[in-house]
């Protein structure tokens, strides 16, 4: 079974970089100083006949002059030269190369494509696995593998499976900003060997991966695919992203990693027949994950609004109701109580509840909010911290004051109460006359919210349609 | 007519600040302060019994206290001390009053609708002009107004009218951070007495203004709304925003600025009729503001796409063809062009340009996009910069030099060639975990594209979305 290979060889115990290198700029260098920089607990051997030594560790000049046997190589060196590399991992006894190596069939030249097939043949002729070609490979954090800078060291429940490298690794930046923390990510590029339905069945079982993720652009056998898709998404969910979807970017495809970007029609509804998640870019994905990881199940869409004020108030029921939600009028019993707590405008107060009005009765969004996790009535909430707003309302200790007292009054109705809370603080302020207090208060707010486990969204759009796709996913497994 | 008047009103001599304060969490502090911080060159007087002086001003116990004449008067006080006010306004020979002060007839209360029609009786015995009630305001930079801190002290060319105050100045302070400067901004919230039609009709004739936002929830009185805006929309291009789109949404406008918002459906065509550009919310029409600001003339749909990479230019590829826009094939020229400069990828490279097979060549995707636009089967260029896989791609200095070796690049291609350019800085790196130096970074190359007129958008899709609307908005007016 091909799940347990891969088991076995994500776990190596020595990895090779061949055509790792000195340059800070090539990726020779990247996959040697991504081991160190990771935590890699096994043996580390770059290979280059050029460098004695590089990033202080011991360089051979091949494969063959490793002492000892060797049980995962990252292929760096050039398309041409991986026929004599899959010889020497033979007399090695590596079990899998990752192919980083590409112009091979995505070049659509056909000496290209002959050789990558010659390559095929030759690692199973000598019983050597595949990752790629052309490829980013593994982010492992637990093993100490990784395949970008600046990713997170901390492992999560969160698997990928990518066809893109750039994309996976983009993403897993951009994830990990938004709290997101991963099992393992697999980026492999043509498919030569292991393919995307091979990765998915991995992740369908591996016990660290509680959500999956998918990138994809054209399926190898597409009958097995979907239904390794539909077993996959009975378990866990599987958030799919399809590139390729017009006619510019299925020429694209062919020329990223030589798929067949097939019919987007018939694509959507075997999807939806498999019952995962479809999404239509990484920032869409990312609001899914965020949701997927942070919030329990949402069980109706029912949902409670506050913040924001005005004209944003406003908005934000118009896009939840775009989104599928349900923004219910405040029910009877809240008023009845804002009345009996003596709030002077309880007759005036609604939902999405306008913060602009509550000057002066010692009544908050925050107790709003309190009072919508604790009725039955609401089955989310959603809270607008719309700093775009209070960057203009005060000066800079003021500003700072809100944004505290926002996350402790969430994070408090959080710690009392399950019910799904989603935020949104806007990227609003990263333009242009970088503003480092400002900045560094609104990313301090964020990172107390994560520590909460409250997610924050950058619009309220999009907060609204991943609760949407949250409700329909839990609704159809009622 | 109204356009006069306004005009005046605009240009006050000296402004008191009725119910001023020392405390800096009250409206009556951020106005006095405001005038101060934007550099009102009239007098300025503060209005409080409790104070002798506030932010170092001398401060009246009344607006009869004043010695010589008051043009414009900002009220923070209650709703019931402003009929009192006006007596006192009619004595100093006040020609506007803008009341901030709120809780008249959005608060659904026949007591406080009543108050409302009374002060619209007595002003208009008294000869007094209202701004509001229930509103922000006038933000003119260029006189030295404002209604919020940290919006831009320069003046630019974009007007704004606006229903809701908060969604005004959180919009102004996004828009600054994207490069956009305003001629003046109208926060009019329950238009008692100039509406939305007097404000319309002064931004259309004002020289100071070259592009009209349009924040609005409800209009008084439809014919004349939509005979204004398509006679305005025939001269300059105007962007409206409708809050209060669905039940809930419409509900909420009731209590916010006690409009009627109307059918959507009605609404949506007569925008259409009149020749205006409709936007969902403050994120869309940013994208607009800044695309109209920048951008020359975009005359037609077809797109050159370069940066990103993979999964990213395949995605884009994706989101252009979806918003619209035509991803046209690389033309033979350009392929022979490559062929006979000896780029060995000649054959395989495309559009979108994917950067990441570019490597050792001496070609870049800058190269490309200067092609691009000296091509004539390109109308426009959007360029990605990707910072997100940027910054798994290198260390900090790799990252840095990155940056600043795209910005001068794309920077290069706008100062050779007039073709519309549009670029991609998303707003990813704005997370949890603040990094002092990447965000640094990225805002630093936003600041760099601005100073060479060159937008920036957070994802594709919104910049694929804005350049579309400008497509067909220039294609209209052939």
């Amino acid at each position: 079974m091909s799940v347990d290979v891969l088991e076995e060889i994500l776990h190596p115990k020595s990895v090779a970089v061949v055509g790792a290198s000195g340059n800070p700029m090539a990726f020779g260098y990247s996959y040697t100083s991504h081991l160190l920089d990771y935590g890699f607990r096994g043996k580390i051997y770059p290979v280059n006949p050029n460098y004695p030594e590089i990033l202080g560790i011991k360089t051979y000049p091949s494969l063959r002059d490793i002492p000892g046997s060797v049980d995962y190589v990252i292929s760096c060196i050039s398309a041409a030269r991986v026929l004599d590399l899959l010889e020497d991992c033979s007399q090695k006894g590596v079990k899998a190369v990752h192919l980083y190596t590409a112009r091979f069939s995505e070049t659509g030249r056909e000496d290209a494509a002959e050789l990558e097939q010659e390559v095929l043949k030759l690692a199973r002729k000598l019983g050597i696995r595949l990752i790629g070609p052309n490829c980013m490979g593994v982010y492992y954090p637990r093993e100490g593998l990784s395949f970008g800078y600046n990713l997170p060291k901390e492992p999560g429940s969160v698997g990928m499976v990518s066809q893109s490298g750039g994309g996976a690794s983009g993403f897993i930046h951009l994830a990990g900003m938004r709290g997101v923390r991963f099992s393992k990510a697999i980026s492999y590029g043509n498919a030569l060997d292991f393919n995307e339905c091979d990765y998915l069945d991995y992740f369908a079982q591996d016990p660290e991966t509680e959500i999956i993720l998918m990138y994809v652009e054209g399926v190898r056998d597409g009958r097995r695919f979907f239904d390794t898709l539909r077993r996959t998404a009975t378990t866990k969910p599987v958030i799919i992203l399809k590139g390729g979807r017009g006619k510019s970017g299925t020429r694209v495809v062919a020329s990223h990693t030589a798929s067949l970007a097939g019919s987007m029609q018939i694509w959507e509804s075997l999807v939806a027949q498999a019952g995962a998640i479809p999404v239509k870019n990484f920032d869409e994905m990312v609001d899914l994950a965020v949701s997927f990881y942070f919030l329990p199940p949402i069980l109706g869409p029912r949902v409670g609004v506050v913040g924001g004020g005005g004209g944003p108030s406003v908005l934000s029921a118009d896009e939840c109701e775009e989104a599928g939600l349900d923004v219910v009028p405040l029910p009877p019993e809240i008023r009845e109580e804002l009345r009996s707590r003596g709030v002077p405008i309880w007759d005036w107060i609604g939902n999405p509840m306008d913060v602009s009005i509550l000057g002066g009765f010692g009544f908050s969004d925050v107790d709003m909010l309190q009072m919508m996790a604790d009725n039955q009535n609401f089955d989310l909430m959603i809270a607008l911290m719309n700093e775009s707003v209070m960057m203009t309302l005060s000066r800079r200790e003021g500003m700072i004051m809100r944004l505290k007292g926002a996350v402790e009054g969430y994070s408090k109705v959080k710690k009392e109460n399950s019910k799904p809370l989603l935020t949104v603080v806007g990227d609003k302020s990263s333009g242009i006359d970088y503003d480092d207090w400002s900045l560094k208060a609104i990313s301090e707010a964020r990172t107390r919210l994560i520590e909460a486990k409250i997610p924050f969204y950058p619009t309220m759009g999009r907060a609204a349609r991943a609760a949407k796709k949250l409700v329909d996913y839990y609704r159809e497994r009622k």
